[in-house]
């Protein structure tokens, strides 16, 4: 079995203590096997002076569907954001535009240092989805979009809930272990607004079946708020708990708009939740709380959400925005210290979607998802901690390797399972074609 | 004299009618000749196939003493940043040490594209300031700090006010007008709580007389601003105007905490503010509402501020950063759309500095301060029109040329101007030292 030797780094470890560590780490087939110790013969050696060899980041809410619609939809608030663009567009994705999207945003994602993703497609054609994950190489869990409520949804996404249910088994059976035990599904009901009660029954029902993930979103903007308490008479957070959809197997987007007793109680039940900050301010949706989410005993993993709301699908952008919203959130400098917000694109992401066992620090047995980080840039110089250069100020283009599983996903910069050339050139054709077919072109 | 042709681009002019064109853009020694035409005879070609070209970007408000202290003060609210950290590194500073930093800061923000700055200096030392600047080729002003107030103030940062005016005078005396007029001077009182009533007034005085800009900081942080009105009975713009500093000729950081009434006041007397977002986040400052200053009619630049409180020093992160928290400050998605944005980093940025007649456009007969920006980086496919791809989506890393005064300052990614090796190495080591003088080595 080949071995990779990556010396000469600082690793930031990620592990239950937290350690920074001078030293070699070794990988052997899809496995770290040893932190510590010498390079043994044979193994290729890849130099990491000068660099932070942290492990691969997890995105806990991404739209690989939507990387194509980037800048298309700018300016707009969540629900005008929704129907006047982001379900028209979605609507008119056919499988190939599907694909393009999809690898545009894994090709942008893996090229940042992000090894394991949580995704929500779209209604149709999600085999795509799931084929591009396959060869990019990327770990994660992605599931079709569920729709069968909502008078302004188009009717190219509106489904029954018995179709929703059909195809979301279906494609469950076909992808949850694929790739080795790489790939995983998760049932995704889109968000309160757009599923029945009996599709949301259903679905926690078979995902405590099917030890499965149900990955949606939740007290994400006012105005959505607001229409919730209308049409139900209470929050989509009791709501969903009362149609069985909370727990430990439960992501949830955002939670920008959580009262303290919400936090409580999802804390309690074991619910996660996904702060995306880009997203919501770009949505006007306002700063989520994560000090108050992390003291209620929350897990909260990170996410770039989708291309439309952010414009960027950059787990740095996010950490630093993460790290810069929560002082003004609290009015507390001190509120999120840079360490500490590392964790959630590492060992809490993990955490957040049950793979703390295999992903999210660097520990031997753990796969070998990992990253080396330049930090020798003149925007990192001279000074600061590794948390400090990692979280305030590293950019995409200092991620130097990065593997997922074992196998190198990239090499001095450059993207390996996916053509940049070709990627980019589909994108723009793919695009063109499916704002015309939205009558957006 | 030799003449450049960039062709193949998509010209962002930033002109009165804000035209966006396809076509060439002649540089003839150190101004803009000709938009639109042909390539002349001879004229070097610099192609600009997808890519935008720029004015080369203004920031109205940066610390160029402290980009040596990057990394070193996080997680710090603005008075302990200050008295912790900040001013005992900047007492600490030595020509040598002053130099590398201003060197470091330079070569980032050169390498992103700015083109211009307003720096505040530390309160000595400062010729090694205006020497790098003038080897860097960037254009701009910077002042040495004035501090002759404040009781925590180090020994080594406190001056009489005749020390404080006559060092500055000297430097006024040298540097205004040097470099073919590339630099200027401007007087740099601290801020109101480090400088007494009588520097305040003969500054504004001194600032009329010989024509230069006055630069400091305003209505930064709410504890601040609860020290000032214990100390003066009245906020600090108030103070200001009563001394006679305001006008067009001053630029004042920050205005996070500033009223209407006063953004009505500050608008009429044709006071300037610089718009620092990520700045402010990282010292919990709270958000600017800038699209209120905007409402009033103030003049608005951006800027990144200093090292220790970003940490980044790069436009476009304070351009992405401007456009996201309008919409939080605002609850509304529209509050500053990307197009609008972009001006506080050109044209507005211009005007605050008194420079719209030579810079912060592109246009016949001004100087010939431009940035080529590829458009094609994954993260930038496939959508949006030129406005939402700077604002939202651009890093500096897809700067690709760089020109201040008709001098190619970045050529293919590299700073031509400064050694990137050796402003690292000076960096690093004088961090160093100057951390150990400071007693927080």
């Amino acid at each position: 079995m080949s071995a990779t030797y990556v010396r000469g780094g600082q690793l930031v470890t990620m592990d239950g203590e937290r350690r920074v560590i001078r030293g070699g780490l070794l990988l052997e087939g899809d496995r770290i096997v040893k932190i510590g110790g010498r390079a043994p013969k044979g193994a290729r050696v890849v130099d990491a002076t000068g660099c932070a060899v942290i492990p691969g980041l997890v995105q806990g809410h991404v739209h690989l569907c939507q990387a194509l619609f980037r800048g298309m939809a700018d300016d707009l608030p969540l629900l005008a954001w929704l129907k006047e663009r982001i379900w028209p567009l979605e609507a008119a994705h056919d499988r190939r535009s599907l694909r393009a999207s999809a690898r545009l945003g894994l090709a942008e994602m893996i090229r940042a240092g992000t090894t394991c993703i949580l995704d929500m497609g779209t209604v149709h054609h999600q085999d795509a989805v799931f084929e591009a994950m396959a060869e990019s190489g990327i770990r994660g869990f992605s599931g079709k979009a569920m729709m069968d409520a909502g008078a302004e949804v188009p009717r190219g996404l509106k489904e029954t809930t018995a179709e929703s249910l059909a195809e979301s088994h279906r494609l469950r059976a076909k992808w949850h272990g694929a790739e080795g035990g790489r790939l995983g599904y998760c049932y995704a009901p889109r968000f309160i607004l757009s599923c029945t009660e009996g599709l949301w029954r259903e679905v926690g029902e078979a995902a405590r079946e099917h030890g499965v993930l149900v990955h949606s979103h939740v007290a994400e903007h006012a105005e959505e708020r607001a229409a919730v308490k209308e049409l139900l008479g209470r929050d989509d957070v009791a709501a969903l708990a009362s149609y069985g959809v909370a727990g430990d197997n439960v992501v949830l987007a955002h939670g920008v708009q959580l009262r303290k007793s919400e936090m409580r109680s999802m804390a309690k039940a074991g619910t996660r939740v996904t702060h995306c900050p880009s997203a919501n301010l770009k949505l006007a949706s306002g700063i989520a709380d994560v000090r108050a989410m992390r003291d209620a005993g929350m897990v909260v993993a990170i996410g770039a959400d989708g291309a439309p709301c952010n414009n960027l699908m950059d787990p740095w952008t996010e950490l630093r925005e993460a790290a810069l919203l929560a002082k003004a959130k609290q009015g507390r400098a001190d509120a999120l210290p840079a360490a500490e917000v590392f964790e959630l694109a590492t060992r809490e992401g993990a955490r957040a979607l049950g793979l703390l066992d295999q992903t999210g620090s660097l520990e031997e047995g753990k796969k070998a998802d990992l990253a080396i980080v330049d930090l020798g840039g003149l925007h990192q110089e001279p000074g600061g901690d590794v948390y400090s250069r990692l979280v305030y100020a590293t950019r995409p283009t200092d991620v130097r390797h990065v593997w997922a599983d074992g196998r190198q996903l990239v090499d001095e910069g450059r993207v390996t399972t996916l053509d940049e050339a070709q990627v980019r050139t589909a994108a723009r054709r793919e695009a063109k074609r499916c704002a015309a077919r939205a009558g957006l072109g």
